[in-house]
């Protein structure tokens, strides 16, 4: 397989900035009147008990919270700016935060399209196969987040197959499934059994992330308040991500939705903070757009490039790791998929994001896992690793004597200098087209979508199940036995 | 047409650096060591005497010529580090340098493709209609370069019915034929024409530019050398850009390329300002890498965008306006063409290239022009001028009322605020598709170059040729039909 090595990308670049130090502060003071004056809505008794036990203003009758803006400031500051995420493969362990990226793939479709079979809801077998292909990709650093829904197993305890297939099928930390405190509790208590050590170990090493949605505007729903409860009190960090769609779920105007996100951020990691002074979490971003016409949610466009370069100012303002996305409404795998994806990209990068979540695969705004799509994202991922690693510049790359070896109007094709390096002098691409015009027509005018179905498919079948633990494959049976048994396996 | 008003764009990023200061150095000491022991080969008698009268090391034999660091610095400090170029209609008017950045179309390719009628042996017509349709793109500042050959037209004149075409159908700035002295001779008299001012004014007054290439490695031929010197004479300003391929016509190592380029753009520069002090130039960059199986340029990849930020660091350290490419190598328009230019023409602004040249319809390392690539790179460019815009942060974009009026779990659809903004709120696609998959489905699953091939025609349709002047254009087919009775009509 063409792919660069596995490793967590450094990014070397300056992080870019577009709202000045006067709007970062007004985008803050509004999400703190939203905090202070409006207030989010917290669905859950427990949440508000300890809300009030910690000073925030409480209206137990509608759930309605109120924080004072020195509240948040307080409690915020106790979440560290960085952390160790533990893998099953130890050498998979990432940092989150600092200058350190890690991408996760696509999670949470419901339906999964590849050319051969068309879009269609997801299975059991699909999810398996894109966790096997996700596993094969050098560009992920986290597995899923359920990659496509099994559809065809009971809702309630889908959750615990597919932990199970991404403890053994994937070597990688990876993102559970946040809704409900019980879906949670399972998640550590099978990382510990996969990685071999218990409830108190996993306390100290965040071994799983979990997205926890706030349904914007303002509420925080009972289902995710148990889901953020159970990550924190394991010592496990939620990305904490409003869903924050300009037009829709927040005002269309950017620096109000900005304001919101914010709002809706800061309140609920004050909350996790209170449920656990210290515990890691991570500033999620989605905010986008929608298209007025449809309403459609649109991504990638010019306005969330911009949100998610502000988004990433405000993480870094509050010294939070900072988490985006590789987002496209597209419908199928083509040029429009490729410049939202592009942008969304450029625009994780820029904003120094420290996860982009949905990194490979995600296509219609969430609603579709392609096979085709991952290895385009894989391609567009390695291009910006490459063109990121240390720009070395030394007598050996000045290359002055191949420079005078050549004469006027000559060639380096057939110096030394060149004949040395040319099998790793560039990047090599994974799909990309380096025939002209002529030899791609000869050769079946294959488009980038053809050429990536081949590769996942070379993919899969050169797949092997890293580092097989006959034990841990049993207990993790054991316990998805056990927990099937059990009446309303997935209770809150 | 739903495309944003024409204006030129103001980047008001900072330009990325991704070499060091010491880096940026040692790659201009290598250029400087270049020009000084291997100096660069000027295939033309009446520049090498004016070299000689400068001070350069000249070798009549062999056409050599060597500078001293001392004499580059000297000469190239004369060029202006922005001036302005003056259209037919002055409120195209065009900045060259700073912070601004204008756009200009495919230039020079001998083919021509669009979805009805194929990849084809370009013609006079097609010339006509790409003109035209450059004419319509707001996102287009320059028009071509003789945006695809008129194969049709006898080689040595068609450049005249090229400058006619351009000076009718166009009411912008254009780049003119660099080949050759007559060729520039022909482009100016008849742009003086079209103006309606005198030779004498034209000196003072920018109104076309010229790519004059160099033949790679460090030779510049006759041809280029007769286009160059007549653009200085008449004070126009040429695009001084080597053809500086990794690998191939450059060393395999990027800072090697980049001391080549950057020797052989201050060697020409130096030059230039010899011939004219003060001489408006501008500081070209073309350095890509070729793949090493095939030999075949390759463009949009991990080493271009390198070679462009680095590139553009080198012309802000030499105080000179810098030219960059919206460039691709593929064959089709679809997922590869659209990562290749999207990662071109981000570097281009990182960069801070002030003229994007190819920004629109180039195509196969610059064989085809394609009609729907020019759509498709108009989306691209407006997207980037869309979030480029100044980002606002006021009472009203904050939106806090509309935040405290929409309920926790509401939407924000039928807010005042909402409703006063829904139509201009959001960038508005040319083509980007926003309904969903089944309505997509519905309507025909096009792709997004089935979109551009509407719209490009329904832009010729909509056509109209600006401010037609009977007795400019009378003058012009005069000063055409004179030329092409002369013998020998294109001699330099």
């Amino acid at each position: 397989m063409p792919q660069p090595a596995w490793a967590q990308i450094e990014n070397p670049l300056p992080p870019l900035a577009i709202a000045d130090e006067e709007q970062l502060s007004r985008i803050e003071t509004t999400a703190f009147r939203v905090l202070e004056e409006l207030g989010l809505e917290f669905q859950n008794e427990a949440a508000l008990e300890i809300l009030a036990r910690h000073g925030a203003d409480v209206d137990r009758a509608s759930g309605m919270v109120r924080f004072d803006r020195g509240l948040v400031r307080e409690w915020v500051a106790k979440a560290p700016a960085s952390f160790r995420i533990h893998a099953r493969n130890p050498q998979r362990n990432l940092e989150i935060g600092g200058n350190r990226i890690a991408c996760g793939p696509v999670s949470s479709a419901p339906n999964v399209a590849d050319l051969d079979r068309g879009r269609r809801p997801g299975t059991f077998a699909d999810q398996c196969d894109l966790i096997r292909l996700h596993q094969s990709l050098n560009c992920l650093h986290l597995s899923g987040g359920m990659p496509v829904e099994a559809l065809d197993l009971p809702a309630a305890t889908r959750h615990l197959d597919f932990y199970r297939a991404q403890l053994t099928l994937a070597d990688r930390a990876f993102i559970a499934r946040g809704i409900g405190r019980q879906r949670i509790v399972d998640a550590v208590e099978m990382v510990a059994i996969a990685r071999g050590v218990d409830r108190e170990r996993m306390l100290g090493e965040p071994s799983l992330l979990s997205v926890i949605n706030i349904n914007s505007p303002r509420r925080v729903d009972r289902e995710m308040i148990g889901g953020l409860m159970a990550m924190v009190e394991n010592g496990q960090p939620p990305i904490v991500t409003p869903f924050t769609l300009a037009g829709a779920m927040s005002p269309i105007t950017i620096p109000g939705a900005l304001a919101q996100q914010t709002a809706e951020a800061l309140g609920v990691i004050a909350f996790a903070q209170m449920v656990r002074p210290g515990a890691p979490v991570v500033f999620g971003a989605y905010t986008s757009n929608v298209d007025m016409k449809t309403g459609a949610p649109a991504f990638g466009t010019p306005e969330y490039v911009r949100a998610t370069i502000v988004g990433g100012q405000m993480a870094r303002r509050w010294k939070l790791p900072y988490r985006s996305s590789n987002a496209t409404s597209a419908n199928f795998v083509e040029a429009q998929a490729t410049w939202e994806s592009l942008m969304s990209l450029w625009a994780a990068l820029m904003s120094h994001a420290n996860i982009i979540h949905h990194a490979t695969g995600w296509m219609e705004g969430g609603l579709t896992a392609s096979f085709e799509k991952s290895i385009l994202d894989a391609e567009l991922i390695d291009m910006m690793r490459a063109w990121l690693t240390p720009f070395t510049v030394d007598d050996d790359t000045l290359a002055f004597e191949a420079l005078r070896d050549v004469a006027p109007g000559g060639h380096f094709f057939g110096t030394a200098h060149t004949l040395a390096r040319f099998e790793h002098a560039f990047y090599r691409p994974l799909i990309g087209e380096v025939r002209n015009y002529e030899a791609w027509r000869e050769a079946g005018s294959q488009t980038s979508a053809q050429r990536a179905n081949a590769l996942w498919k070379r993919m899969l079948e050169a797949y092997v199940e890293p580092a097989p633990d006959p034990a841990a494959r049993e207990a993790l049976d054991a316990y998805v036995a056990r927990r099937k048994r059990e009446p309303d396996a997935a209770a809150a």
